[in-house]
């Protein structure tokens, strides 16, 4: 299916015009879908549309409070849009509902298409910008529960305004979202700061597993189902967060992190320097993401195997950029 | 001694009329300070004037990249300019230099007016912030080289934009150093993220030293000279690191890390969530800082006895606050 590539104009023409929607955001959620979906939500429903917001995978706890944006409504969705979803793979059990998107908005070049009107602007470091542009366009005014949503994506997908996708739009966003009262400081120390006793277990177990190639430019550490199952209170989230340790250490050009989410089934996490491109690396292995932050699965053989696999085509990846 | 309280316009004035400038950074030198001390020393010279920015103490080679704003200049100093110093106490070996100073900007509250003139703005989430529009004054264009200096004293005084010190006006700084070619990528990396294999190392040891008090609102980890000393590689940055450890841990409303930095002087540093004013305790101590990171010092006793003290003021601090 082809899909009409649309502007902020045409989106939110597109919003004023129909009415119950369906916002879909995308499996193991990170701040940036949640925020948007709860954002746009939260807009929609302010225009007095019906709107509800969902999302195929448990959220994780620590980001109830992007709810507040949104009301609870009883409805028959019939408009389905998709936030910060670049393929409807994305979806898990959803897939087919979100098949019928009648539109998506997003940030991922890697966008394969498949709604019936696409908003995507690759050069926003998160999806919520492009959502606070729309809400803008709508004449919705920002209120602090919006406020949180927007801040979240713009704080969680940057890195907290360290990574390079980071723009001057972004800060000045941020400070907007600031200024009408988003809770940054609780925000930024529930996504970045705060660590469960069981994570900070988790980390050092998969500290343990660290193995380096490439003359130490490449490290990889493994999160096998033994070591999650073997310690208490950790969830996604806690796992999730693993994906950016092997690359914050000294030298490391490419951080991997291999972990079974389920008996066979891999989840590769890749993090890079800037002087490799990591979302071609997932790609080679029908996965996507960004330049410094992508990722891939693999439902085949061992765990070491699922690594080697990755490892082989970062070493390659090293020789092309000359790192190696 | 009386200060004179001055604005950014009679800064400047000063600056544009006086030469050869000594400017001082405090001790165990953080971004902010350096960001400071590098940026404005540039500035005066790319005015012509002559200028050397000097920190008393070793300057952790992670920031070496702050002095490309500054040439090295032969002359005599007759100027003396403190910047983010709140008491000439943080100048160690230099303050009897700095007792003499005309001029001192800063954003601390506890600045003890020491200068000739203060340039104070406690609002200001860092000092850097109050430099730039010093700079702004001065008609000095901010090239890549001081945009690296602002930037890293905004962004490291906030935690990366994280903190409650953090202001709209902050990001907006932040998005400006950006558009003037920052690298705020790299020095992101290095400031919060890159951790040597020494530092890792430090950082699971403290952990095993961990202890709480008040139901777990109170954390205290320990980093004795024994400790420090069996780890190689490490540098004072290291360890200074450790500081924020403990406050990260969930619940922690108050973290406390107690350095060794020689025998017999013990370094307490204190971060605390938004129910807790933590340099009001570091204040009790002869310390101080800010309200959600502070530090004093103990010269006398043992490594334990100076943890207990700080304990039982955060105790009585958390009884007042409510929290036990």
């Amino acid at each position: 299916m082809k899909t009409v590539r649309i502007d902020i104009k045409e989106a939110a023409e597109f919003l004023r015009e129909n009415d119950d929607y369906l916002i879909l955001m995308h499996t193991s959620p990170d701040g940036d879908t949640l925020g948007c979906g709860t954002a746009l939500c939260g807009a929609l429903q302010r225009m007095g549309k019906k709107a509800k917001a969902v999302c195929p995978d448990d959220v994780p706890e620590k980001f109830n409070y992007l709810f507040e944006a949104v009301e609870e409504q009883e409805f028959e969705p019939k408009t389905v849009v998709c936030v910060d979803v670049a393929d409807t793979k994305l979806l898990g059990d959803m897939k087919e509902v979100g098949d019928k998107a009648e539109l998506c908005i997003d940030h991922h070049v890697s966008n394969i298409d498949y709604a019936k009107r696409t908003l995507l602007d690759a050069e926003s470091g998160a999806a919520c910008e492009i959502i606070y542009y729309i809400i803008k366009e709508l004449g919705v005014e920002i209120d602090k529960a919006v406020a949180n949503s927007l801040y979240t994506g713009m704080a969680t997908d940057t890195g907290c305004f360290k990574f390079s996708n980071t723009t001057p739009q972004n800060h000045r966003l941020a400070a907007e979202m600031i200024e009408r009262g988003a809770d940054f400081v609780d925000i930024n120390y529930a996504m970045f700061d705060m660590k469960t006793p069981g994570r900070i277990q988790l980390e050092q177990s998969a500290l343990k597993t660290i193995r380096y190639y490439a003359n130490g430019h490449i490290a990889v550490i493994f999160a096998p189902l033994s070591m999650v199952e073997s310690i208490k209170g950790i969830d996604s989230d806690d796992i999730g967060s693993l994906a950016s340790f092997p690359r914050k250490i000294q030298g490391v050009d490419i951080g991997i992190c291999v972990k079974e989410k389920k008996k066979g089934l891999y989840k590769v996490s890749l993090r890079s320097s800037q002087k490799v491109d990591c979302s071609v690396i997932a790609q080679k292995f029908g996965g996507g993401g960004h330049e410094r932050a992508s990722g891939c699965s693999f439902d085949e053989g061992t765990i070491e195997e699922a690594a080697l696999k990755v490892v082989e085509a970062c070493e390659e990846a090293c020789r092309e950029a000359g790192i190696i």
